[in-house]
């Protein structure tokens, strides 16, 4: 059998603890190709360069391990690498493990997430790994054995072609963590206010701070709850963002 | 009846050609308060600014219309207008009129849309515009027509609050239109083919060019396809993006 060739980004950089911890998951199951960001991209969702050029380096190559920083976001990574680095399609996309967590409606903030999705373009079967813990000295010990559970279960039940999958792990001791559940996406918003500084030179300027907001507490079906609850969270997304329901219903009410 | 408040935005940047077209199609509507970035934002999708800090300047005020540049990507122009420029909740959100046409996919990738999404979180019914022209002196003229009358339908019929619309009109005469039809989104990907290049002093970099792919050119439902047949298309987007079929399907499959 062939063996696997695995390809590993992320929106942190390719220095990030969240990165060795994903690689150290991975390594089992194939080569490992990692094509990530040179410096952190946190919160670029599926943001691309096209106005300027970017930059491609080896940082290191051993056995079985071959590592690209890239001038560009988390997509950007996915599609210089399918077009320069790839010279056949990877088995799987994994991006992460990111800190902090991705739950609800980060999926459309996300870079760790943009990067999954557009793998799922490159019909990659694509997971984004996140923790739910920001510091940048996260503990991803527990991430691991969950993680290989998941890629074990996605091995011997693939799924479709069309979604790729969003795990959140809970920042607890392997214990601790009662098991996987698979989820709906949460909903909820990141409430944002900025702080109202002024410059040296008099002028004002602002700085992102913000909260999330959680518009169903009470959903134990929903990603952030089942974190919450101390659980790994999966979801399946897909890209179809068309509200079929909402289609109907204004096709039976607009008349131009 | 209390003058409508109208939030209008882009990625083109405050001084594109198709802002202006908006402004225009939306005065009749109500007062209108533009927060726009600075420069293009092209392809920024729902990127936002958190490590930096943003400027927000006072361009322009006149009766009816107030116009701020924002030094951030559009989602940045969204959350910080409803931070410190808006003291009550705008009746609309519009964003556009894009340079260039945001069909199927793209609906991730587009800072037109990406700002458009982040209106609906602050529960503001929000559309996003595009013509299907990249020009910088594109021919805005019979976008205004049409959208009126979307605007005009929206204000009888209002859409669900968890919707917002993606419109986007063909390049076309006013008499060529064919009409406005409710779609769904297409399946097609951007295939990005990188150009490599070697700068003056020996070392390569990218350059990002890309076609459109469409994965179904027969389905007349679908906005790509629409588009192309000289219809204005609109469609009904969310922000969830579960997979709720293979959801289903996964809980079945899956054990833990």
């Amino acid at each position: 059998m062939q063996k696997k060739l695995i390809f590993i980004t992320n929106d942190d950089g390719y220095r990030a603890g969240g990165l060795d911890a994903l690689v150290e998951m991975a390594r089992p199951y194939g080569d490992i190709v990692v094509v990530a960001p040179e410096e952190a991209q946190s919160g670029m969702s599926s943001a691309m360069t096209s106005k300027v050029p970017i930059r491609l380096r080896k940082v290191e190559e051993s056995d079985g391990l071959t590592i690209y920083a890239c001038g560009g976001t988390p997509v950007d990574c996915v599609k210089l690498a399918m077009s320069h680095v790839f010279k056949r399609k990877p088995d799987f996309l994994f991006s992460g493990i990111n800190h902090g967590n991705n739950t609800s409606v980060a999926v459309i903030y996300s870079g760790t997430l943009g990067a999954a999705a557009e793998g799922t373009l490159y019909n990659i079967p694509s997971i984004g790994f996140s923790l739910n813990d920001y510091s940048p000295t996260a503990d991803f010990t527990a991430c691991i054995p969950y993680g290989k559970r998941i890629i074990d279960m996605v091995q011997a039940f693939p799924f479709d072609e069309n979604t790729f999958l969003n795990v959140n792990f809970p920042r607890l001791p392997y214990r601790e963590i009662k098991g996987v559940r698979l989820c709906r996406q949460n909903r909820g918003v990141w409430m944002e206010e900025f702080e109202k500084r002024v410059d040296p030179h008099g002028q004002d300027y602002y700085w992102m701070t913000g909260s999330f907001l959680n518009h169903e507490k009470e959903a134990g079906d929903a990603d952030e709850n089942a974190l919450a609850e101390g659980y790994v969270a999966v979801v399946p997304h897909h890209l179809d963002m068309t509200n079929y329901k909402e289609l109907e219903r204004l096709r039976e009410t607009w008349k131009f």
